[in-house]
């Protein structure tokens, strides 16, 4: 859309994705009927469908728990708000960082999560709390009824089968490169 | 190690990786011969093959590109160096930027990084500059020598074979978790 093309084959989504353009359109199919034979797809059509299946066309609730410097930094990162990930709430248990401002929100007490989720409807939590303190984390917020959960804690969580739970891991993928590195084929 | 314990079954890595002990076994012998029938593993033995597995044993100097918020909040969190990887500096391409400190490190302009990366022998890049940015500055990294690339630009690289990238797309795991929202199943 960008560069203006109207319409697009399954060659270069799965050139992008790394993968075969014969995925592309089993995976596209799976959603519905895309593109017609040999015309290829409507870029405006292809993506806004796409967003929809991806569940981009509306705004989402997201509260950081946690605000050191992961949760802090992502508080300040406008490419959440970009995507329609709007940071409504960040808390920690810190005295020192309670009332402190991160980018325009207040560090509130994380004793007021379970009041807040009630009344401000958040819909992702972000859990970025050390290691030891991640699955306590991730029970509060279930308990405040928050089905969807993204967690840097490098710790695996056990929550209800409803919950998704996405983890992002940077040490275990730094440790994938000296893996990498350490295991690597003479040239 | 922590909890003390001298042995630990194939039973509880799975269960903390979401895996069998039978997939434990499989995986750990693939490197050699691990633990006794019946007796299990010796957690000292097991954690330190581990980590020469890993290639944990050593440190790993690891540079990164782009003092932005994602750049600026890595270079300060202080879990890479736990773990044995040491951020020997820092590169953007902002006049403004360019001299200020993050954590004791000094912000180089990026034109410095092929000769720097020559005496100072980086071993990891990580990226953290815009997405229209990543594949230029990948292709730099790589023209330095850099082997091992972990890329938080949300645009898939393209390198040559021996080179290794791992990708945190935090944007996609979000999309991932409004996908699990929109189309979950009604309770």
């Amino acid at each position: 859309m960008e560069r203006g093309h109207a319409t697009i084959s399954s060659d270069e989504p799965a050139a992008r994705g790394g993968t075969t353009s014969a995925q592309v359109r089993k995976d596209l199919s799976f959603f519905g009927s895309f593109g017609k034979r040999g015309l290829g797809y409507s870029v405006p059509e292809l993506s806004s469908r796409l967003r929809k299946i991806l569940g981009l066309e509306r705004e989402w609730r997201v509260i950081i728990i946690g605000a050191g410097k992961i949760g802090a930094a992502l508080a300040q990162y406008h490419g959440f708000i970009e995507r329609g990930f709007r940071i409504t709430a960040i808390y920690d248990n810190d005295p020192q960082k309670i009332g402190r401002e991160v980018d325009g929100l207040t560090i509130r007490p994380i004793e007021c999560l379970p009041t807040d989720a009630e009344s401000a409807e958040a819909e992702i939590a972000v859990i970025a709390v050390p290691a030891n303190a991640a699955q306590a984390t991730a029970d509060l917020v279930v308990e405040a009824g928050i089905q969807a959960i993204m967690s840097f804690a490098p710790r695996r969580l056990t929550v209800p089968e409803d919950v998704a739970v996405k983890m992002v891991n940077m040490a275990m993928e730094l440790e994938g490169l000296s893996f990498a590195l350490t295991n690597r084929q003479p040239a």
